[in-house]
């Protein structure tokens, strides 16, 4: 059985724990919070959830372990089938990865840890953000779905970055990030109806103390 | 025919070249820089080069390119068929992009176009850099090619990021990032003998001066 290395709390586990739930695919999970042991660098180069454990050997990179339950496994279609509409739904993944969570990444230390981000990299974060949600509401549909009329590997990107996204910018740069975008306000109320999105709210929820304390404890 | 749009000092741009030489795909080039034109957001939502201009429409984000080469164009394979090989290559080259190349890309400002990066984002850059070609050395087999025996999309990845990512750590940070890693010197050096790389570093060398002066007159 796939056996799914992660935390309720990291949202790119939580990626892959929606997709394979909206997939139907059996699966387990092995709550561990990553990190730069010799152990946990034997399974994941970088040190990062998630990480996926396959009869062949263990997967890394959200986007990356996507694609293998696309290709392997059966259930909810999460990418078109038509190459060209494959690449757009993979574009608007990756421009949602490097160009709205990476940015917002960068701030997470001060935003949730309690930590100090310097002044240089909020700058940047913050151009970055801006330039990155333009990018995406250039090229994305919200008709309902970020890609389209069909939920994609974009809405999973989607849901649990533009949240963290949108706490950074709040806090930090006194912006709501979503304030004239109803389209991704309605996506996200859509999401939230749906009953795997809502357990694995509820799973985070559950687990969120014990992270905070565990962050607390290393800072 | 396919189109693609970028110029010949991108790195991202002759990773995009080098597969479509590799496979013997014909095509077009457009040569542009990318920019915050509305006429070239129109076609790459975030501005940025490469972009692949096809039948159905333009594609943007280098490995979404090559996913589609792959899908829709014969030639020399540069993805495995087995979908967990196909996986680790996938991550190897997620690896590259995410934990060597974007780090250094936050210094190139400094290394290349005679700016200021502020030091709490060179102190960040090379702590990711050191840990991203940890990763790499842990993860990639260079046995000779990044993922084994054949050329992959992860070995382009790294073609064309390793000698931008190693110029930053020399200036900055007065490291050489090959030093001690013969295997991706050797890697390198059997890369510079493929005529088709060789074809792309003489079209580099050939527009480096208009870009050097292009560059200058924008800072």
């Amino acid at each position: 059985m796939l056996r799914l290395h992660g935390f309720a709390v990291s949202n790119y586990f939580n990626m892959v724990k929606l997709a394979l739930l909206e997939k139907g695919v059996p699966f387990e999970i092995n709550t561990v919070r990553g990190g730069q042991s010799p152990e946990f660098l034997a399974i994941s180069p970088r040190g990062k959830v998630p990480c996926l454990e396959t009869p062949d050997g263990f997967i890394i990179e959200t986007n990356v372990i996507l694609e293998y339950l696309e290709e392997t496994q059966g259930g909810r279609a999460l990418l078109p089938s038509d190459p060209f509409q494959r690449a757009r739904v993979r574009a608007l993944t990756k421009e949602i990865e490097l160009y709205i969570e990476l940015p917002a990444r960068s701030c997470y230390p001060e935003v949730f840890f309690g930590g100090k981000v310097d002044q240089a990299i909020k700058d940047k974060a913050r151009e970055e953000l801006t330039m990155g949600v333009a990018a995406l509401r250039r090229h994305a549909s919200f008709s309902p779905y970020v890609a389209g009329a069909e939920m994609t590997i974009a809405d999973l990107m989607f849901l649990y970055s533009i949240d963290l996204a949108r706490a950074v910018a709040r806090k930090l740069f006194d912006t709501d990030l979503l304030a004239d975008w109803p389209q991704a306000r309605d996506l996200l109320e859509r999401l939230a109806t749906n009953p795997n999105v809502q357990r694995i709210e509820a799973d985070k929820k559950a687990e969120m103390a014990a992270f905070i304390a565990a962050m607390g404890a290393k800072n």
